[in-house]
């Protein structure tokens, strides 16, 4: 029998009680072992659960004692969490976690600690909830370069976003409509200005490529801006919004990483991932583009992912699992404004002469056209360029009088 | 480091090696050991490869040789693929096979095998090809229960289809094309009356449920009878018609299991899965529906998941895998003419009251139209009944001189 403790009683840390108990046999079974919860930490009190005698709300009970050998940390936000875990990870026992927050933040340090400790570090559960995500990577794919990634990694955002595509449901009601039905929480601040899907890009950046990107070095556009002319636009040209992801290695050994809203083609296996949904696409040198979709997040499906980690920390007591990546450097990561994109551009112009004096800028641009476009109001799509080249052109046509009222990436996948 | 021989260079032989070859230094990393291959077992002539030092003819060299500790079985084919893999296991030699064939025939004595040696067999490259998937249900979803699995497992019928659906072609035309471009064989029945998928949906069945699901236990429909009218009329209907591979666990513990073509909802995550790709979608009972998307077949995606397959087993000499199902039982499939489903008919009638004969028999029905149909042709959906009574009715349909021409289920995911 192997003893645990769980750190967060919260949605997800009482969902891996949930599992825990619901498929004690079957886990069991997988893991060649019982699994046991010894204590739950939250400070809260909870003297209706069957588990009340688990309770703690000293975390040197659990630190401390020798019998427990794997303690999952759900309670969300960098400090503690990340103190308690480099403790536990430094008493020798193996930590499991779903926290974004902190993997992204510590995980090369917390990696190298548990390296060093001959113990494990484990996060499925950090990113897509309940989608196998970091452990085909890590291992299914070990046969391959990986040579880029891009996701839907945010549920609220994806959420919104079908709103206003598919109801024509304007941002903010699409917002409040989120808060109702619990998926966006009452600060959505981590979600629609992209945070959240910033630190799961970044987990993925450093697994896949062996060395930590910090979410500080990435550049981050949340959904906020998006308006309904917008998702019509996109419509036209042949897509649809989403909140994108996404990290390249190029041959400079430097990699291009982004969080933004981007237009997809229909035919992109990512225009399709709706709703809550979360979708990745791994593009590897040898597989070819392989995608996985389902529920990025909710209690079930992550504490599924949690739970699946245990169960791999109590198969590997003794044979450390792979996973990895060294420290970030500074010049690691490659300024946004070199990478180049094709530009929607949304615009006005006082005359009629817009696109003209565009495609004097710009040379040639693809129109998009929609109905009950406001007066003077255009838009279009530039070539391919490096977007500090759309910048300074952008920033000519401002001074010639058109108004730029908004710009998407387009997306290539 | 550890030396490996590959039996078969093949499509996926020539794959493995290549995959080795150029992904030396990283696999290397991610086994902690050199990966060097010793022998490659074939009976035709490499004499200009730059391998052709490795080449024999025998293979007792490979299962002879004590230095060997991993076999790559990519021969194909259910002898001697089946005696070699067995001498191997009992020579104490770990074995990675993409050979679905051998797998869905023998996987629960070829796993029994394995773990009385103490070594593993491991085969993720026999379904879905490069799509992570085998490890996925195994590990990841460990603590789920899986409730159910529905597949679009075959490359070359799913190209075939979309063929017909996007471009309008005639079955023969598709199958034609699909040969020139080398998607199917050409001998393409395997392909085309599902057997290939059908021993897919039996490996999945098998590991999903701790259980061995036979081929012949299984009713398998192939594509033949697909027409461009059944097409049109999946199209008015509001979907597509996929050839799929689907399995669920009944209350009474026996599982119902079928392959054979279906109508599609355009809002299923499968409807949109075109081309040679594979997608599988995995119900749980914590994570929900996660679908698994990309490239079936071919040689570098199917190479890299044996390799993939390799360095796991390199890793886990000491600590086997945890990859078991137990052996089949007669009773374990339900007749599949107990199975409750919707189903799409086509029929003549030579008067024009064929549809009222239809609900006289069937009670309401949702008929569906679609242009240039021919003279006295009409086709509907029926409410959700068992097939056997679909077929009772059917039969008294024909008995009153209506003719039915043909018939698809309609998939509920």
């Amino acid at each position: 029998m192997v003893e645990i403790a769980v750190m967060g009683y919260g949605v997800v840390g009482s969902g891996v009680v949930e599992v825990l108990t619901n498929h004690t046999e079957n886990i069991a079974k997988r893991a060649k072992e019982e699994i046991r919860i010894k204590y739950i930490l939250d400070l809260r009190e909870f003297p209706d659960s069957p588990f009340a005698e688990k309770f703690t709300k000293s975390f040197e009970d659990i630190v401390n004692d020798p019998e427990v050998r794997v303690v999952v940390e759900v309670m969300g936000g960098l400090h503690p969490a990340f103190e308690y875990t480099k403790r536990c990870l430094e008493a020798g026992k193996s930590v499991v976690t779903s926290n974004k927050e902190l993997v992204a933040a510590k995980g090369a340090e917390l990696l190298a600690l548990a390296q060093k400790e001959n113990v494990n570090f484990l996060f499925e559960a950090s990113v897509g909830g309940g989608i196998p995500i970091i452990r085909p990577i890590s291992q299914c794919l070990a046969a391959n370069d990986v040579i880029g990634i891009a996701g839907i990694l945010n549920g609220t955002t994806n959420f919104i976003l079908t709103k206003m595509i598919r109801d024509q449901m304007g941002f903010e009601d699409a917002l409040a409509l989120a808060q109702k039905l619990g998926y966006a929480e009452r600060n959505p601040a981590a979600d629609i200005e992209g945070h959240d899907a910033c630190r799961k890009i970044c987990i993925l950046a450093s697994l896949a490529f062996g060395k930590h990107v910090y979410p500080e070095q990435v550049h981050t556009e949340g959904i906020t801006d998006i308006t309904l002319a917008d998702v019509e636009y996109a419509d036209s040209w042949g897509g649809v919004i989403k909140l994108i992801g996404q990290v390249k290695m190029q041959e400079n050994g430097q990699v291009q990483i982004i969080v933004c809203p981007m237009f997809l083609s229909r035919a992109s296996q990512l225009a399709n991932v709706d709703d809550v949904f979360n979708g990745i696409l791994v593009r590897g040198d040898s597989t070819g583009d392989v995608v996985f979709y389902g529920k990025g997040a909710g209690k079930l499906p992550s504490a599924s992912a949690v739970v699946a980690d245990v169960i791999d920390c109590v198969k590997h007591f003794k044979a450390r699992k792979y996973l990895f990546w060294e420290d970030g450097t500074p010049d690691y990561v490659q300024d946004y404004r070199l990478d180049v994109v094709e530009m929607y551009v949304r615009a006005k112009a006082e005359d009629g002469n817009g696109l003209k004096k565009v495609e004097e800028v710009f040379g040639k641009v693809t129109p998009l056209a929609r109905k009950h476009a406001e007066p003077g109001e255009f838009a279009f799509v530039t070539q391919a360029m490096q977007e500090k080249e759309i910048d300074q052109k952008l920033e000519q046509l401002e001074v010639s009088g058109i108004e730029i009222v908004n710009r998407i990436r387009i997306g290539d996948f």
